[in-house]
């Protein structure tokens, strides 16, 4: 039986990643073919590897893939691939746990840098609008210890932070799909447990997939519940958030801090243009997505994800199988 | 016997405590008595409360306060206090530990800025000057996991700082004066133990207590002893860091980063203004030395003090007591 054929789109994959695979499948890089190769291709490849999704594989080209069976990203998250477009029967494979440990350790950097206003102090030392010593009422800096951590989807990521949030002697909700049984967690479910972590959290980590049934889970309802001095962190995905409630409630209460690595969406890709001026707001941080690039560097996202697809082609079902009806989307969004 | 007289000469103190140690003392607040009354006080004095050290507690009036015998400090440090003019038999005790876990966090949040580069991010987007999903070259963004954390001064604040580390799956090594016995702490002594902490270590928290031994301990020589893409961390005091010497070692490593939230001394007073441009440096991130008075806000430090004092009321030997020698250092500092 020959060996499946397997397409890798992006240059991130490592040449000996590349002969691990080249043990099972015959393996192509689209960087080395011309157009024609690559349509010629088409009909014959079994399994894509992909990073961001490349601007080749328009439905056309999808359509010609009659033997695709597997789509394996090494992004975390698979809110980029056009599901629509798929045939029913393949399978799509997210990255989810591969930068699990330093998306965390970003997401506690935008956290600590929002509860003890790092930036806010740093800039205004830096533009001479600060004292020394200033006498803090309380509500400026916020202690961690005993206080409670909120963490929205308990996959890799929450989980990591959660670890973390114990060496500051926090207290961790979990919100997730199934049972969060870990010591020191307590487990929420369903939309009123939702409402329960948000209320009841002093800082909170959106740890969450962008799907159709999360895409803008926090609107202006679910901010007015949270209270009024908590931070919220986003490491996931910008859509999560919905952008004008969030402007509206950061303006009324100055006391609750937002601070992001991720951005809304414009025209369908993730962009830094706000409809807002965020940046006039002091209890705003945003950083340009680096935490996953950060991840990258560790060679861990590219490992796991061509661990994934060497299960599949050992013929073992293959991790991080995601539900596409959660991802069908009319508006697709890039990344 | 009548009760001993007790000077409070700072506002921070809450009416509840002072009614807890006129059990034992005849409590009186410098803010409630004109000039004439304190100086007639002065020679009956026992025990003085003090927080910054008040600017009527000079040499001449201190001289007339021959009863004196316990000086208790609010702030946890000590060397705001001018042991050259204290008469031998007086004690004096620093608040070591009343701040310890909020300045804890308060040096992770700025260890996490610099490894994160928090700062830099945000104000690069902030003008614009930034790319969404810029791949790093594993430099810009340090990953703490596995990593070793050093700590320099291990009490109060070392311990805690060690204890988050943990969470972030990061070894301890402490250099302190005496041995540290912790799971997960290796301990060193000395100036080879000190040499050892910073070469070996990916970011060093520096918690030791400012006196003529660790007065600009750290100098250009053990800078250089440091790894070149290190993070420093100063929650302490300013002047244990060499000024010059830091400001030349950051321009010459860029991948090295220096985070204070402490400074140093003009004119004996912690100040500010800086001999060099620091903040024009991306690897600096400077805060108006808050961390402190985050701690002040929880009731703790006060709380502190004078459960210290009520020790020595009531004929116990009050802890904290520090080494006056240690601290007679002619340029005397505010604080």
């Amino acid at each position: 039986m020959p060996k499946p054929i397997l397409l890798i789109t992006t240059d991130v994959v490592d040449k000996r990643s590349v002969q691990t695979l080249s043990k099972y499948a015959r393996v192509f890089s689209s960087a080395d073919l011309d157009e024609a190769s690559l349509i010629q291709l088409f009909p014959s490849i079994d399994i894509l590897l992909v990073f961001f999704w490349p601007s080749f594989l328009i439905s056309e080209n999808l359509s010609r893939m009659s033997k695709l069976r597997v789509i394996q990203s090494i992004l975390a998250g698979v809110n980029h691939i056009p599901f629509a477009q798929l045939n029913k029967n393949v399978i799509v494979c997210s990255n989810a746990g591969a930068y699990s440990n330093e998306v965390a350790e970003y997401a506690w950097a935008l956290l600590l840098s929002a509860a003890k206003r790092i930036v806010d102090f740093h800039n205004a030392v830096k533009t001479e609008q600060s004292t020394l010593r200033r006498t803090l009422g309380g509500k400026e800096v916020t202690i961690l210890e005993e206080r409670t951590l909120g963490i929205l989807g308990y996959g890799g990521i929450g989980s990591a932070g959660a670890q973390i949030g114990k060496g500051f002697g926090m207290k961790s909700y979990a919100f997730s799909r199934e049972l969060v049984r870990e010591k020191g967690v307590r487990s929420f479910q369903g939309d009123k447990g939702l409402l329960t972590v948000l209320a009841e959290s002093d800082a909170v980590i959106v740890a969450l997939p962008l799907t159709a049934l999360t895409n803008k889970i926090i609107g202006s309802e679910k901010l007015a519940t949270m209270k009024r001095d908590a931070i919220l962190v986003n490491i996931a995905r910008g859509e999560l958030v919905d952008e004008t409630a969030l402007y509206e409630h950061l303006k009324a209460n100055p006391d609750f801090r937002y601070a992001t690595d991720v951005w809304w969406y414009r025209e369908g890709k993730e962009s830094l243009k706000t409809a807002h001026p965020f940046f006039e707001l002091p209890n705003f941080i945003g950083t340009p997505h680096v935490s996953g690039p950060s991840g990258l560097a560790t060679g861990k996202p590219v490992k796991f994800a061509v661990e994934n697809v060497m299960r599949f082609l050992r013929g073992l079902k293959p991790k991080n199988i995601v539900n596409p009806a959660e991802y069908l989307v009319t508006d697709r969004q890039e990344y």
